[in-house]
């Protein structure tokens, strides 16, 4: 967070400099707010005008791009904006919000493990016979249940709940009041019900009226490394095996996770999205806000769903789908298209054919 | 969670044993993870591979299977799986993770009143003139009101939220950080705003420019026995009465139940579901993942909506709901396979008239 | 919460009285539920029965209604009922749960500042720098992170979490389990991914294996004055800028709130609304419940959306908007309505093709 000369910044990004290095750079700034200590990030050309009209000296701008053109003294050229954008916010990011060591407030069961350098914050609960890896990080509020284990570098923000037993690796982020390791929602009745007849004979003709008995959960939660868990996750344990989230898998604010569910590894998964138990994601799939994928359906290694959808069966790898239901992208643009065209195509009709309804 | 012998596991459950049932079992497992004290738990044919993979002396399998052919000592025959799994976890299943007695880092009024045996966890919040129930467990940073109330057995889990005057019956489990009596979402305006002009006309013509008034929630939550509450779920409390959840209704993660709703007996309501304001939902009503309910609308008893389903007009008793917006079932299937079949026919349309566009 | 005569009531709220005016009220109740001492509610012809079947002495009825036909001695007559509703709700909402002063259990940094009146509840934490304005209420569990900022007369109720360097204006309401300031969901690769694959070509054929690099949050969120933010909502930081709220802004529950979004003042959000990275929407707009918005799409000032509609492309001020994808309400309803004449006009069609498939 202090300030770094232009050419070194230049030269921790791997991007090029054109002008006066030895500016120096106190934070990056939208190019309209930039002022004369601010790098302006102006990766595309319609930011243009905005540089012009802020006050910033120099700018990061796409490749090709003259500072002077811009009234700039320096600039430093992406040709990857977003992933410039990664080191940049990298380099610049405040620290995590911990102080070192345990907060007096904390409570800690004498079982627990604490790694080198881990820090405990106020009022945080660490249960019997958790583990915390090194240098990991246990916010305001949040809560580790009993032998449930974090590996190193992993923090959990304010508010975030760990459950008995889950287990997540290393440098995970799980954000405030996410929830891990909550009981799955599983019931049945001693009888067939009407979710059954529903399915079976498209009627609701016998309606049961025994009450629901619970299908408790007796796996945990298992988390790879570099895993994110966005704020107001909910993530359920498995029956019988734990529930798991690959490795470098990316999961968004309020994305709910079903019992058994498997995410494979580097996925994204949008905001809002809810996974139904049992469902399979492969590695490296994309799913885009608010999408829902039934009770044990496969979703298939690299494909991506369009925000808003719903899966219903099972999707091939490589797909892109869209829809409710969802179908795959192309069929879903053909189908739209000719819906838009109906009402049209029936008035048409309706003129040829006189008299009828 | 100590081992069971396999003849009293048998007793215990109501199943047919055959074999060896001195056999004595550690925990139930999947077929393939199953080790030589676990219970193998394969009720259906499709597992008999991962039996035979697995080195599980027992198993739990479908009516007429020999457990000799599957490499095993003995079985368990189970006619209804799910419902065997529900009293196989229930055996199994961990105990709470509750001491007995109160914390000393808990905070709890002096004129709280706490039922026999009741267990109050680390850095618990109980406000003036709440009661705890018998044996009720209030878990690690979780919250009750002023003159809140839970019943005996309830479970109040780690961050939830039971705000003041709510009413909760026996037997209830609130999963993590769900929110029970957050104020409704009531607002209005001195004079006519743009919902009501794009409701009546079809536009926003008159746009207001008055500020949002508020409409204070004067009820509480009243919510009956064996009732569960997802993790991350959010009940309002009622405008004049309470919003009520009926009992033995189970509500998963990340459902919203806005204000003066009521919610029948024996429902279950999935993940992600949105039941507006002053909704009604009948006994017995199955509400699948992502549901939403617009306000004032009734779902008679015995229902059933698949999920990703918007409903925004009454639904008959019984029905068997899909759809955005929902109808029925039959009437779903019958219009998205004629959409399906749509564009080929314009293509035999546009041939047959040609110069048309 | 004391009881007031009838007619100092009707001075409080402007409203007409016929009959008694010195009848005492103590509360208003729903008709059929309000006692001798209660006012009834029953602004709207239809509650007619139920109060006759009650045993109010007086009632808010609609303009023009006589109390005497009715049974009651007395009533306040309402032109415009949610209005009326609401300073009547006023008048007898309980106060915030709150007691005066800093509860000896609350964890507060020694930099941090309290505004005159301020009240903090049991075990909540306000970070280094923070500051807290004059009546400020924090309740139990509720944080507020480093030089975070909340105005005069806000309320942080129960778990809701601000984020260090958050700033939220006066008369806020955060509602229970809230969350403001979480990081951004940003990701990158060094090479182009799935997503960019799939929306350039429509499919993905050349699948990245580059793990996501991450974009971090270096801005904050800016909330104005008079917003309430739902229990469960979650609200992320911005990249470079803040993230953005208007004064006067209503956000109801398990709404999310992406990084870079502007909302604009007196909008209404509703439950279950999900809004993508750098959405921007125009003042006075209404969101119905799980309402989606992509990211980067601008929705124009007094715009309505209907509930579960997924907006997918920019919309024009004054919109009414509906579907998935989300079109102008007139459109949609002529599609739909064709769509469910389709498969009959197939039959039809099909009856004139003998042979045709």
């Amino acid at each position: 967070m202090t300030d770094i000369a232009l050419a070194d910044l230049a030269a921790a990004l791997g991007l090029e400099l054109v002008g006066d290095g030895a500016i120096r750079i106190r934070r990056p700034a939208h190019p309209a707010e930039a002022g004369p200590d601010d790098l302006a990030v102006a990766m595309d050309r319609r930011y243009g005008d905005a540089l012009s009209a802020g006050r910033a000296r120099a700018a990061i701008l796409w490749p090709g791009a003259d500072p002077a053109e811009h009234g700039l003294d320096a600039a430093l050229l992406a040709p990857r904006p977003r992933y410039a954008m990664a080191g940049l916010t990298a380099h610049f990011a405040p620290p995590t919000e911990a102080a070192p060591g345990v907060h007096p407030s904390a409570v800690i069961d004498p079982s627990a493990e604490l790694g080198r350098a881990a820090s405990v914050g106020p009022l945080a609960v660490i249960g019997p016979g958790a583990r915390v890896g090194a240098g990991a990080v246990v916010l305001a509020h949040a809560s580790l249940g009993a032998q449930a284990e974090i590996g190193s570098g992993t923090v959990l923000h304010s508010g975030a709940r760990v459950g008995a037993r889950c287990r997540l690796g290393a440098r995970v982020l799980v954000h405030p009041n996410a929830v891990i390791g909550a009981d799955g929602f599983s019931f049945t009745t001693a009888e067939p019900g009407a979710v059954e007849a529903a399915k079976a004979r498209g009627a609701v003709d016998t309606p049961s009226d025994a009450g629901h008995v619970r299908i408790h959960s007796l796996g945990a939660v298992a988390i790879g490394d570099d895993v994110e868990i966005g704020a107001g996750a909910t993530i359920d344990r498995g029956t019988l095996r734990d529930t798991v989230v690959g490795a470098g898998t990316k999961i968004d604010n309020q994305v709910q996770v079903g019992h058994n569910v498997r995410i494979g590894r580097d996925c994204l998964i949008c905001a809002q999205v809810g996974l139904a138990g049992s469902a399979e994601i492969g590695d490296r799939v994309v799913l885009g806000g608010k999408v829902g994928v039934a009770d044990n359906i496969r979703i298939g290694e690299d494909s991506v769903v369009a925000g808003a959808s719903a899966v219903g069966s099972h999707v091939p790898a490589r797909s892109v789908m869209m829809g409710v239901p969802a179908m795959p992208r192309d069929r879903f643009r053909r189908l739209h298209m000719a819906l838009g065209r109906l009402p049209r195509m029936m008035e048409r009709l309706a003129a040829a054919e006189p008299g009828k309804p």
